[in-house]
């Protein structure tokens, strides 16, 4: 299946998942951000994983939506006015300035135990085994030591430095190797997590070992890492409307960034690196992927 | 095991799931609530419901833990600011209070995943079946058809009700039929879901049939009612003290509760007839437990 046509299976899913009940309130809300226009990079990639190992493109649907609904609830509370306080994700207002603040809270939590009941509602054809390895993985990248860890830290990190210390010092004096550990905590967690978690569960239910799992981790946290770069060169580089959330926001708050960190011209050069060492895990295992090589590409020429 | 026992077995429990890790400020905001002196109603039902049908009090622990974390971050989300913006909880300063908004709403979310995780990670020789099915309830009772959608109810009934509307009108004037099924609805959700779900995860570990389950469902529901009904009488007459939580706010938010919706004395007396009809349910089954009993009368004469 082409990536345009997977996309729109995705979006058809997510849809007849997502359908509204009561009350009507807090599954509009859930609904509302999960189908916002998104590239469905994650899904994508759990169902092209599943693929790559065997497995049928249908018995990874319910587990590639999931995961983009738990991305949407990461979304929802990291854009409230308590985290980042963002106004438009996507190029449409966010949750809570749609629903409210106390709304977005509950349509979140509502996600991360919605995402699940649909892994497990509709792929018990899977076998219990499976279901089970799927529903570890997915604690374990949703919560305090996978996507939240990663957000906590961002946090923290946004506390320790200030626009003024930003502005005023050269970037090689500014940060500290510890500086630098932090980001990578940061990046691995708050991206690389799900995209392990969407890769690792599509090989689960293509039927992968544990050896397969591993080279997948690695991938799966060179890419994120590569991803989150190219977002930062993006908020440093692009405007508005070309990616659907206030750009120069991080420069301007001085946010911990691989930018602000390492300059431009070394981010652009360590995306290009990481992008690399991602084919070479392909090749070497013998992954042979279109669509792994078109996302890939895509984030390189970001 | 005595009640008292039960209690120090699960506070020792908890203590030893919510292990600080890394980030620790996430892991201590998490474990500040769960660990804040409290009944432990929930996992004590869920542990003697597994004795009821035969299962080993260790068996249901990990359960019972979780059910107490989740209820934890029901009340984490609930006394934030875009919430019901409460201060205290259990005569402690509330999560958000201490920890700041952003990390309450985290660790919310973490104990959201970090509960069922801990169900997972150390209930194994429970087996696959047994340990789905959980799984399930478990989602069921935390989302948007569960506790969720009590919450956001009990939000949009507050829009429905002004102050100056309650201290306007006599109590029969007031309200519609509408509005006593809203109640209900919200009660049902926001307190019976969690009722039920220690109940029935007790016994499925223990070994229960549908039927049975069914039993606990009804049994589980009406406590839950009872339980509320309680809570809003004490909302009424007590003290902050009795409590450990601003009292009379209810009342002066001009609240849908039991107490304004149906008079002080009505709800004293639905109040006794529902213990009655849990204790009817109890005979009825041959559910002999002590514990139940000793939980059933202090609703009743709270």
């Amino acid at each position: 299946m082409k990536i345009d046509e997977l996309t729109q299976v995705i979006n058809q899913k997510l849809d007849e998942y997502l359908e509204i009940s009561y009350p009507q309130k807090i599954f509009k809300s859930m609904k509302y951000t999960v189908m916002l226009p998104g590239k469905r990079l994650r899904p994508i990639m759990c169902v092209e994983s599943a693929r790559l190992f065997g497995g049928d493109i249908q018995d990874a649907l319910p587990c590639a939506c999931a995961i983009e609904m738990l991305h949407a609830q990461t979304l929802i509370h990291d854009d409230l006015p308590c985290m980042d306080n963002d106004d438009f994700r996507r190029g449409k207002l966010t949750n809570h300035k749609v629903f409210g603040e106390a709304v977005a809270v509950l349509a979140g939590d509502a996600l991360l135990t919605f995402a699940p009941q649909i892994i497990l509602k509709h792929s018990k054809h899977l076998g219990d085994e499976k279901l089970l390895k799927i529903m570890n993985e997915y604690f374990q990248a949703a919560g305090a030591y996978g996507v939240i860890a990663g957000q906590v830290m961002d946090l923290e990190a946004e506390k320790l430095y200030s626009p003024k210390q930003f502005y005023e010092a050269d970037v090689d004096e500014k940060y500290t190797d510890q500086d630098k550990e932090l980001l990578h905590f940061i990046h691995l967690h708050k991206t690389s997590d799900l995209f392990k978690l969407a890769l690792r569960t599509g090989a689960i239910i293509g039927g992968a070992d544990d050896e397969k799992l591993n080279v997948l981790t690695e991938f799966g946290e060179k890419m994120g890492i590569a991803f989150q770069i190219a977002d930062d060169i993006l908020d440093e580089t692009a405007t508005f409307e070309e990616i659907g959330k206030t750009s120069g926001k991080d420069k301007a708050a001085g946010k911990l960034t691989y930018v602000t960190l390492y300059g431009l011209e070394k981010a652009k050069k360590d995306l290009i690196d990481l992008i690399d060492e991602c084919f070479k895990i392909l090749d070497e295992n013998n992954l042979k992927s279109e669509i792994f090589t078109m996302i890939l590409n895509k984030i390189k020429n970001c």
